[in-house]
């Protein structure tokens, strides 16, 4: 029996599919799974097309598809035979072995898990408060943006949009007292897209000394050890990071002086200056992320350290996660000249650029002055938060707020007397949560000091009912 | 006189500051910039109001900050004085010296240029035809996410929405023949962070050997490269990767099985075999980059090499850039489930995640039904492009179109009597945009073979007259 015959060809006239693909991948299923061995004969089309009565050139049509991809050989004369694929003889499958595959550090860390299932009363970190974002207007600005980009198109700049490149160096000139033109903006997806880009082009794998604030923001970390840096961690106090502790050889320094994370000190300006001086000193680069600092809680926000720079030293990131949300995955760098170009070339190798149509519609939310006016009105939300946490800690002498200039979140030095990672349990039990400093990175054997409450998810008039639960799960820790 | 009179303090009225900023701003530069000395006595704030004709209450205010900040020190009953900041003496900028801080890779590097001003006909490469792209239901699909999301949130996972997880999951098996499950899925920002991510997951720098096509696509490269990889390339002929030249110790090895890039050939099918058969034999794993496949130009086209792959060795990359817009920043890798977490720690390392809110307008438009219907359209408006184009070269034995099963762009193969080179320029001169395999790679010594012809911001009926102009170049060069 001519061996076709044994495949139980089938071919469904009522099928989504035309009786071509049916057929030709029943013909290439059973070819690569060994079922129509190398060399075997096909029937002559028309023989094989009277047999599932489809039309002879249906049937042609298969065969030199089949024949195109490698799959038939069609010898002048003697017909169409199936082509030798040397197929492996059948064997168990051969799975790679992850251990030899994946890089150390994909080993040791654990994934930061996605927020908490909510709780009543929410001092979750890093978001933003929505409850005042105008939706509408960027809602209008984004349609605007997409049907720009739909008619006339949108200018491409690998290093960012335009108008937007010059809008932000506007915006953080007047904000934040950064200088800068706007050939020194790169846009990226977000302040961690930034940390990454510096990495990339600047941290060379096993060498690059790269000194962190202790504790610190966790995530600039991981950006710079995926690049290859060894990572020193330096103590923060009262004044910052202590910059007196950096120890030789320091390449780059990761700080965020406006609003330390996480103990929200703002760095002194003698301190300041003796990073700016040291960096001169003993030639290495700053990195200031400088993440939430447009929203003042009292008098003038101290300037961006970039402000004080004379030298290029300081490469400024920041991000629109905090004054727009999170969700919009923006945010830029500010870098000298010389450093703008590899930058560009780094984000080309991560993943090209950010989305034109998402840069259009931010330009045009800045232009009619929107992110102006409602940095200014979650600047007034936040100092209310701010107070309303402060007025429910006036009577209890064992959390005291560490002084705040700017930013969306509060730390709440604790007695020694406190356990916090007991209270942070408690407290959460009780609907409110919270976090302590201790994932942050602390000096090994000491206890974590500050309980961190962001002003970002709970409403203001929830801050009074909760604070109430957190001083009795306090008060429940002190009595006991 | 009090050294604070030298100062020239001033305030506007009709400022846009507050008076007490003002104030503030001029008082801290001049303690920073050292026109006001460490130990200097300020006047007490009831006479320097006086002075500027502000209410006490203000400079009381200002002076508290200052001394927040680090530059004033209230000193209890002998005043208000100037703190030692230890400024550097006065000194000649010290910049950081460019080379010794970039890494050696970001000087080799050129800029991808953004397109060239436009000429009348567009053969570019990359880009996806845009004329026939449902921008208004995309536009309701985008509102839509984005009022959920403003109203009731929208699911966070590290790895991608869950809904489009599954959707891509359900899409890439009807399309691609691709067989996976949702956790595989991981959404990232374009097939380009694809590459990068892989290539931090699994390069180390210096050490792991990744073999690439060649000619090739020079952007995967470079993500490579950037992750510290050694890149050896492996030429292509008419059946794709030779995969009997792939060098010893090869740890990953980089191809286009369905549409080489960029000479457009289909991987046969008893290479396909090899290549995995050498994977398992050799232990390496595969990246199939699978740009453009769902644009079938005739015939069914060859199912991705993922299908065939028992193992788990493929890691397949893909991207909505095509088969939407490339401005959307959409794509996704399929992944064994043991790569799956580390892609996600080597994502949230990069830049945490793509925005929620484009990702539920995708899954939205695939769940209409969108998606589908428009790739349908596509292909057919490929087809009858690259169908305009076979005739328009029906006449030509100089250019051959290499044939094609699947893709947004042709290659023509040219007679060794063309110069390419200077073809593509003249055929610019003339209005054409076409470009040559040249900058892909090359075997040293030899020069370029295909011309290459991208299909998307091409219109059908622009093309016969632009092939007109090119058939004028071609005989132009020949009588020549």
């Amino acid at each position: 029996m001519d061996p076709i015959f044994g495949l139980q060809l089938r071919v469904d006239r009522q099928g989504q599919e035309p009786l071509r693909v049916q057929l030709q991948r029943q013909l290439s299923h059973a070819i690569f799974e060994g079922r129509l061995k190398a060399g075997t004969l096909l029937p002559p089309s028309r023989q094989l097309a009277a047999l599932l009565g489809v039309s002879r050139n249906t049937v042609m049509q298969v065969y030199e598809q089949l024949a195109s991809e490698g799959l038939l050989l069609s010898k002048p004369g003697s017909g169409t035979e199936v082509r030798d694929l040397a197929l492996p003889a059948s064997q168990e499958p051969g799975r790679p072995d992850a251990g030899r595959w994946l890089k150390g550090l994909w080993h040791d860390l654990t994934l930061f898990a996605p927020p908490e299932r909510a709780l009543p009363y929410d001092f979750a970190l890093g978001a933003a408060d929505l409850s005042l974002f105008p939706f509408d207007h960027w809602r209008r600005c984004q349609v605007r943006a997409l049907r720009q980009f739909e008619t006339q198109g949108l200018d491409m700049d690998w290093a960012g949009y335009p108008p937007l490149r010059a809008l932000i160096a506007s915006f953080v000139s007047q904000s934040r007292a950064v200088s800068c033109n706007p050939g020194q903006v790169l846009v990226c997806s977000g302040a961690q897209q930034g940390f990454s880009l510096i990495g990339s082009a600047l941290i060379e794998p096993g060498k690059t000394l790269v000194a962190m604030e202790s504790p610190g923001y966790p995530m600039a970390r991981r950006a710079f050890l995926a690049a290859g840096a060894r990572v020193v961690e330096v103590p923060v106090d009262a004044e910052g990071l202590m910059v007196d502790a950096l120890p030789g050889g320091v390449d780059l320094v990761y700080v965020t002086p406006s609003h330390q994370f996480p103990t929200t000190v703002a760095m002194s300006a003698s301190r300041r200056l003796a990073l700016l001086q040291q960096a001169r000193a003993r030639d290495f680069l700053i990195i200031e992320d400088d993440y939430d600092a447009e929203f003042q809680l009292g008098g003038q926000p101290i300037d961006a350290l970039q402000t004080l720079d004379k030298d290029g030293r300081v490469l400024y990131v920041g991000t629109f996660s905090k004054c727009m949300f999170g969700d919009l995955r923006l945010g830029f760098v500010i870098v000298p000249d010389w450093l703008v170009q590899p930058l560009v070339l780094a984000r080309q190798a991560a993943d090209l650029h950010s989305p034109l149509v998402a840069q259009a519609a931010l330009a045009e939310f800045i232009r009619q002055g929107a992110l102006r006016r409602h940095v200014r009105a979650m600047g007034k939300q936040y100092r209310a938060k701010h107070q309303e946490v402060c007025q429910a800690l006036a009577g209890c002498p064992w959390l005291v707020p560490v002084p705040l200039l700017a930013g969306v979140h509060m730390a709440l030095l604790a007695d020694e007397a406190l356990d916090l990672e007991a209270l942070v349990i408690r407290a959460r039990a009780l609907g409110v949560n919270v976090s302590h400093s201790g994932p942050f990175g602390l000096a090994a054997g000491t206890r974590p000091r500050h309980l961190l409450l962001g002003l970002g998810p709970i409403a203001l008039e929830d801050i009074a009912p909760a604070m109430a639960r957190l001083n009795a799960a306090v008060a429940e820790q002190i009595k006991a």
